[in-house]
C-alpha cells in the first residue's frame, strides 16, 4: 500500500483487521448464498431456518465493521488512498449486510415451496447461484488485492446472470400458461431467481467501488465496462 | 449542530452544500419516482422515456456528493458528531441512487406493458408508490434535521409496503389463474410492485442510519422498531 502517511504499527493492525473483517463477513455471506440453494434444491426446511439464524451474525459484523472504520478514521484522519480505502469499506458492508438479506428471502421462498411438490428440477437457479457467488468472492478479493482487473471482470460477469434470468422467466412462463396450478410456485422460483440478480448487482457495485478505490476514477454510472482503467 | 471541532466559515459552508445536494439528489428522486407511475399508470411512453433519462443527472449528483464527502474529510479531519454526518450522508447517496434505478426499471417494465391492452385498473402500486415517495422524503428530512422521530416513523410505515404487495400478489395470482394470458403481464406489474417495496426498504435503511448518525446507537439490526431512542 503505498502513499502511506501514517505509519505507526498500531494504525497498520486496525487496517489489516479491516481487510479481515470485510473477508470474513464476505465469506460468511457467500456460505449463506450455497446453504440457501441447498435448502432450495433438496428442499431441507431444517438448512433454511439455520441460514436464516446466521444473519444475526453477518448483522453484528456489519456493525462492528463500520465502528472500526470511524474509529480509523476519527483517530488517524487519513488522506488520499487510505482515505478512499476506509470510506469504501464503510460502502462496501452495506453491499454485504443486504447480500446477506436476500440470501434470507432465499430461504423464505425456499420454505414456502416445500409445502408444495416440486414444480421442476432446478438448473438455471443452482447454476445463477454459482456465478454469483463468484462475484461476490472475486469483488472482495479485488478490495483486498486492490485488483482492479479482477474488479471489471466482475462487472462483466453480470450479464450472464441477467442473459440466466430472462431464460427462466420465458421457462417459467409457460410452465405457468400451460398449467395454471403451477403459478404460486413459478412466481417464488422467479424471485428467488430476482435475489440472486441483485446479489449480482451489489457486486458489481462493490466491485465499481474499488476501482474508484484504487485508480480514484469512477466507473459506475458508464453504460459499457472497459476492457482496462 | 452541536460539539462542532471546526468553526470556520468555509467548512459550514460545504457541510451545508452537502445537505443542499442530497436534498436535491433525493428530490429528483421523488420526482422520478412519480412519473415513473404516471407513465404507468397513463400509458404514456414518452414519459416512461424521459423519466429513464433523468438517471444521468442523479448518477452526477452521486458523484459530486462522494466527492465532496471525500474532501470534507481530507481536509477538516471532522470528529464525533459531523463525522457521523459525513459517513451517514457517503451511505445514504448509495441509497437514493438505487432507488432512482428502482424508477427506471418501473419505466422499463412499463414500456413493455404499454404494448399490450392494459390489464386492469391500478389501484394499489399508485398507493404504494405513494407511501414509498412519502418514505423516502421523510427519511432525507430526517436527515437534514437529525430528527429521530421522524426517522422511525419511515421504519414503521415499512409494514404498509409489505401489506399492499401481498394483497397484490394475491391479487394478480388470481387474475392469473383465471385467464392465463395475462400472466406475463401480471408479472411485470408484480416486480413494479417488488421495486417500490425496494425503494421503501431503501429509505428504511436511510432512516436506521439517521438514528445512528443522531443517537450513536444502531436500531438497523433489531426486530422491531421502539417508539423512540
Amino acid at each position: 500500500m503505498e502513499a502511506r502517511q501514517h505509519t505507526d504499527r498500531h494504525y497498520d493492525a486496525e487496517l489489516q483487521e479491516l481487510n479481515v473483517k470485510i473477508l470474513e463477513m464476505g465469506g460468511l455471506v457467500e456460505k449463506q448464498i450455497g446453504n440457501a440453494i441447498s435448502a432450495l434444491v433438496q428442499r431441507d426446511d431444517q438448512r433454511a431456518r439455520m441460514t436464516i439464524e446466521t444473519d444475526h451474525t453477518v448483522n453484528r459484523l456489519d456493525v462492528e465493521i463500520d465502528d472500526l472504520c470511524l474509529r480509523l478514521l476519527a483517530l488517524h484522519q487519513p488522506t488520499a488512498k487510505d482515505l478512499r480505502l476506509i470510506t469504501t469499506a464503510l460502502k462496501i458492508t452495506t453491499d454485504i449486510e443486504r447480500i446477506g438479506d436476500m440470501a434470507v428471502n432465499i430461504c423464505e421462498r425456499t420454505l414456502e415451496l416445500n409445502q408444495e411438490p416440486q414444480l421442476k428440477p432446478l438448473i438455471d437457479i443452482p447454476r445463477m447461484a454459482d456465478i454469483a457467488r463468484t462475484m461476490l468472492r472475486e469483488s472482495l478479493d479485488a478490495f483486498v488485492r486492490e485488483d482492479v482487473d479482477l474488479a471489471l471482470k466482475v462487472c462483466r460477469d453480470d450479464d450472464a446472470i441477467d442473459d440466466l434470468t430472462n431464460q427462466l422467466f420465458r421457462e417459467l412462463s409457460s410452465y405457468m400458461i400451460e398449467s395454471p396450478q403451477t403459478i404460486t410456485r413459478a412466481i417464488r422460483l422467479l424471485f428467488i431467481a430476482k435475489y440472486l440478480e441483485r446479489i449480482a448487482d451489489h457486486s458489481t457495485n462493490i466491485s465499481e467501488m474499488v476501482v474508484f478505490m484504487v485508480r480514484g476514477k469512477s466507473i459506475r454510472h458508464l453504460d459499457h465496462i472497459p476492457p482496462s482503467v
